[in-house]
């Protein structure tokens, strides 16, 4: 049952034994797919492609950080399942790209990498435990933890150096309407915000993305594409900023949410896609108001209003009698 | 056992069989009764009335919320029992006049307020489910959520503006003592305070909420009134800003967690009173740290301090053998 | 089994009945003794000195939260066992320091003392109930959040004056490497690392306190020295500034998070080992971290930070099955 829920389907890879190198190998890979819920390798490596088409050593800190997690994970005795299936590689890669997108590159933010991968997989592990009772997912909580206490020790640490990517901490202020939102901005912002999963606005990244999507289940290439597609819409409507919209920094919260809730978490009809819509139009609430609160510590929410509203979504469902399965589409 | 933790009693409503609507609206009324713990209808419409004392828009604002937060709950098969109780609308009820007493009025916020409703009920059950096992009441948690992420929003989305009324951010510094506190600042905080429950300082407010208690009953009144005079007389004693305590401000949390504590959730006698005093006593303090910890934010702390202060004094209750049902007076 | 969690150990004590009085001053004793988790009254009485050896006004604070924090217990029936293992004086005496040395000594900060140190005993029993599903131990959570409730109360309180220790809120900023670190630097942060479990630098004090350690169990000794240490070498490898590691400020949470992992909540073996001096390394991080994120209310993160490591290595420890009982050395 935790099973079921922290991996999004384990089924698959009968036939052949392969070596123990491949099937860590294979492990990576599902890893890099499950950012998106993808137990799928040809996803992972599309997903790979288009970090890669962004910036190669991202696309080598990904690989890293997934195989030191993974590595992690066998080296402690974790679950051989959940390994398999990805389940201990996808916090460390993003974990890794987050790194090296936020520190300036040094043989210490290296280090960092390495270190901060290994205690992806102590979160995950710890995480899962936690939650378990809820029969929730760990999703991206350890990502967003494990990121966020290496930039804050940034502040106190004089060897890790910041880079202009990370906002600068301000107390926040109301916003004014900034920019005109056109059809160019949603349709960019659409493609944008799928690569900003990977933190990769990259119009290609994005494009390679939905390939991968694609490849490994129609059904979650669809809820992704609505999910930015609703993010985007609602920013626009509530007046965010033209440039954030644009880029999709309103819509890869809304992509994950509605992936998880549309075509992992809940049981299919069209009750439980209603449902998953109301949160992909609920998270660039959840994403305004996560990095408005950051503000003064000048932290980026990362994939953490996703997380937030997915477990929401999927805690409530608990005590709905028509979101649970059997109460017919 | 959830439910009567949920619901503050569910008693009554033999006989007659009403039809669909005059359920709902029955259900509305209760639910704004339940802000402060009366499963009570005719407690609902004199809190509603004393919200019309002061500005007939909160009033239907508060109506709105709390249908649609019912409604959404009917819609989505939550449970009839708690669905009658009222136990849905009094989130939905709050977030309304929250979000009308801090955001401009437009056309827009009507829209969040009919959103941030839905999302009430949401949280709602989410809370519910997360909380059962420590057989904790979700109190209004989901209402001070779903208010702050509405507020944090807009800080990013230019369409929403907010009012004088919310606090600027700031960083904290040390108070010094400010204006001095008579009975006058003490007796006008006691009436006030039970008025801030529903944001409204209007005397005449105050007055009709006491009479709503009064009438649903007598033992919650009290507690009501001694709760706010222990909270204004602590922030008094600690050197509060004089126009503070004569608002209510330290008054409210104190208010509902004594109505909470001494005639709702823990078994009747004087130890329980003793402890809940102590509660009212420790909410003050609760509610100065919560404000200074949301001054670098700009958020009210709203009723976070009562939902923070009841969870800790049911919760400590449950490792103290005196304080068990049985336990003697 | 929650009470083996909880309490380090409740060996012993056999013989002689004592009276109310001495049961009384021995678990106050080894209340203090368990701040470094160890349920001894010698260690406790020397840890006493050594507080006293800095300053003989914090000393009584201590003895006296100590004492309030453990009658509180009593007089609400809490769990004798938990009570005679000093469990519930540890706290109380970690407040009671802390407010004296952040608040400004006058008759109001007593009176918050003993107010503080009730709370302490409150949160202690409703963390321990909050927890207990995760068989994790409250360890000084209970201290930290008392201690954060008041020092943030001061900024909305006039009379309650803070001191030039309490750290000014300021928006964080990106460190610089701050001054050269030599042997000398390490080796006085080792033992003023110690020292700081109790806010004290002072050399002695930290002596006293290793000795204390070393009466009590020379494993747990061993541990905390290797902890500092570690906690030390990291700070120095990332580039924290010298005064700080110098006054043992990157030292305390590993020791305390070596001394729970290493000694107390694992069991023993090279590999348990090997996993906490990974958290003494971790901990620095959380350390910096969680500095950073309190600097914009202007608040000292005290053993937060062991806190957190350590709950997150021992959830961690449970998914991972080289690391359980019978794992093999």
């Amino acid at each position: 049952m935790t099973l079921r829920l922290a991996a999004s389907g384990l089924e698959g890879e009968a036939g052949s034994i392969p070596g123990r190198g491949a099937v860590m190998f294979d492990a990576v890979l599902r890893g890099l797919g499950q950012v998106m819920f993808q137990n799928n390798s040809y996803a992972g490596l599309l997903f790979l492609a288009g970090v890669a088409a962004s910036a190669w050593v991202l696309a080598v800190a990904a690989l890293l950080g997934a195989c030191i997690a993974t590595w992690t994970a066998i080296a402690l005795g974790a679950e051989r399942a959940l390994i398999r299936a990805g389940m201990y590689g996808f916090n460390g890669a993003l974990v890794a790209i987050a790194l090296l997108t936020f520190l300036e590159p040094s043989a210490l933010t290296w280090a960092c990498v390495v270190l901060a991968s290994v205690c992806a997989t102590l979160l995950m592990a710890a995480l899962q435990e936690a939650i378990a009772q809820w029969k929730l997912p760990a999703l991206t909580a350890p990502f967003v933890l494990v990121a966020l206490l290496f930039f804050l020790a940034a502040a106190r640490f004089g060897r890790l150096v910041t880079t202009g990517q990370l906002p600068t901490a301000a107390l926040p202020a109301n916003a004014v309407v900034e920019g005109v939102v056109t059809a160019a901005t949603v349709g960019e912002g659409v493609l944008r915000g799928i690569g900003q999963v990977f933190f990769q606005a990259n119009l290609l990244s994005g494009a390679l993305f939905v390939l991968g999507l694609l490849v490994a289940s129609r059904r979650a290439c669809v809820m992704a594409l609505a999910g930015t597609l609703a993010g985007a819409l609602v920013a626009w409507g509530m007046g965010a900023a033209e440039p954030a919209i644009r880029a999709g920094m309103f819509g890869f919260n809304s992509a994950l949410t509605m992936i998880a809730l549309g075509s992992v978490f809940l049981p299919s009809g069209w009750r439980a896609s209603a449902y998953a819509l109301l949160g992909a139009v609920f998270a660039p609430f959840v994403a305004a108001a996560c990095t408005a609160a950051f503000a003064s510590v000048g932290m980026p929410a990362m994939t953490l209003p996703f997380v937030l509203t997915t477990w929401l979504f999927l805690l409530a469902s608990r005590g709905f009698a028509r979101l649970r399965p059997g109460a017919g589409a």
